[in-house]
């Protein structure tokens, strides 16, 4: 008898409905070649609050707000939030969703955060145990230096292989049903590839895309394998925030299994910064660069036709400042989320 | 036309079995009233181990191995793992998963964390995603203390109302079938309310137990009304780390509801330790007070048959240690989980 393989991947039965997102962005990414396609760019990253961890719960709670609204719905028609963010403790989310009288469920993935929270909604929705969730992930750019790296006061100078954590939020509702746009194709969460944390010893937080490539990698051949599929089945796969050196790691581990990623393959930490003009390092990272990256940019991207079927395949470092004090290496995780235009 | 009214209860369509947990403790847990029901006391709280984070993380893989082999399982029967800690940026869990070669769902609930994961793992199961699932969560007494109050060697008094970070991890695998034990009834989860984020604005750090109490209270009584039944559907309501400050508010609050809690109600930070011989305060606190609690003590009773129905409610405080030198309040947050034995 044959042992079960194990299947990584979970396609899903119904149609599982992006009907609306959202998304904040920070000054520097409103320089950014994707500015046009975010819904609000702050003045400044304080927008208001005393600190920066307050107002990476306020742009959390405002760009929420803002996905509600677009989907012409009210708190009530909303069974669950989903969210998590890079500060300890989640607090970015947990201090936004007080506020919502709505079940929650908190995650952490670190910057992988909205694939985790894209696969568990539409495993809620498939399943038929929701109707509609709200999904969030946010980053910012000061709390996480003061928090992961140097106090900003102190101008460290930063290593070329460093990558720029985003500051701003990416909302996303899912849903079993269409709600507007019902003679329109809409995005929808076709499978999702849930990674494995793995280390290959990295121990530079300055080169978080080298530590994550390998889970990038890992996670996106499990998910061609498990649906016996090659790369050129979508139009885009699209890591979250691997940068360029993380970026070129994967296309090379690709090109020792003779699977050819040079022609469809991006990530969003090199979409959302012109990192040679905007000075940024090896790209953008953080929570929020795949979030927003998705909310903003590729969600009306597929809307429009321009895209059709993407594999959206955010990336998280799982360290903390105490885990790289005391010597750790830098565990990597991915997770592959299927979009696809569906009736 | 009425309006739909939101469920927040998921009652689940198929048995999804509790078919094993582990459970290590401390040696302070390990002098307590359920010593006897713990599989493994350590003797140290470094367990050999050069930092108590690290030492945490070893907690959490061997625990989890324990309870693979008492499933009589290896790593290849199960499909997902969910876990979460109390540790910034969740390293008790990334530390010991990363040498699992499973896929990964990182969660933070705090000191709720075991009950988000029973009702995630629970929802992939009856949907059909998932056959096997392994959850845990852990807590350190040296860790937190450090992480989120004074360093140890401080000494720093500790007022009567604060709660005592148990020490030690609890494992549980969920299955969509028996594998051993075939012929008895197993405890199965039915039902899960995921709760709302509450915060009535206690901010006193050293009194956690009345922060979190509200949104216990909340909770249960979301499942109650859910399902139409009464308290006295259970054997036991049993939350999760309330201490005796917040086991008492929920009675009064229920009270004020003419609901009697006076009957069948306890509180895992109150079974774990001997209050007043021990010294604790008002009670044991952490991810691990109610995950060791249910899954050393309150698996077993369950599986002899003293407790047939029981709801589970694992409860946590938001904050971090940032949030509260910004002088924010502590939002609560609990899950209600029904677990009840079954052919």
């Amino acid at each position: 008898m044959q042992k079960k393989i194990r299947q990584q991947t979970i396609k899903f039965k119904n149609p599982v409905y992006i009907i609306s997102t959202s998304s904040t962005v920070g000054p520097k990414e409103g320089e950014g070649p994707l500015k046009d396609f975010f819904d609000l760019i702050l003045e400044d990253s304080l927008y208001g609050e005393i600190s920066w961890e307050k107002a990476e719960s306020k742009i959390t709670k405002e760009t929420f707000a803002r996905a509600l609204e677009k989907a012409n719905f009210s708190q009530e028609d909303i069974d669950y939030v989903i969210s998590g963010d890079l500060l300890n403790q989640n607090t970015g989310s947990n201090f936004a969703i007080r506020d919502l009288n709505i079940p929650f469920f908190g995650i952490f993935g670190a910057c992988s955060t909205i694939g985790e929270g894209l696969g568990l909604g539409a495993i809620l929705i498939d399943g038929g145990f929701a109707n509609n969730i709200l999904i969030g992930a946010s980053s910012h750019f000061c709390a996480s230096e003061k928090q992961f790296r140097f106090p900003l006061e102190l101008g460290t100078q930063r290593p070329p292989s460093s990558t720029w954590t985003v500051t701003g939020q990416g909302s996303v509702i899912l849903s079993d049903k269409k709600n507007q746009d019902k003679n329109k194709k809409l995005p929808c969460v076709t499978a999702i590839t849930p990674g494995k944390i793995i280390d290959l010893g990295i121990k530079d937080a300055n080169n978080m895309g080298a530590a994550m490539a390998p889970a990038a990698f890992d996670v996106i051949y499990s998910h061609l394998s498990d649906l016996n599929i090659s790369p050129d089945y979508y139009d885009l796969i699209v890591t979250g925030d691997l940068g360029k050196i993380g970026h070129d790691l994967v296309v090379k581990m690709f090109g020792e299994k003779n699977i050819d990623m040079t022609r469809n393959y991006n990530d969003c930490g090199l979409l959302i910064f012109d990192i040679e003009k905007q000075k940024i390092g090896s790209g953008g990272s953080g929570c929020a660069c795949s979030a927003v990256t998705f909310a903003g940019y590729l969600y009306k991207r597929l809307k429009d036709g321009v895209l059709n079927k993407i594999l959206f395949v955010p990336t998280g470092a799982l360290m903390s400042q105490l885990s790289s004090q005391q010597g750790e290496s830098i565990p990597g995780i991915a997770y592959a989320v299927a979009i696809e235009n569906h009736d």
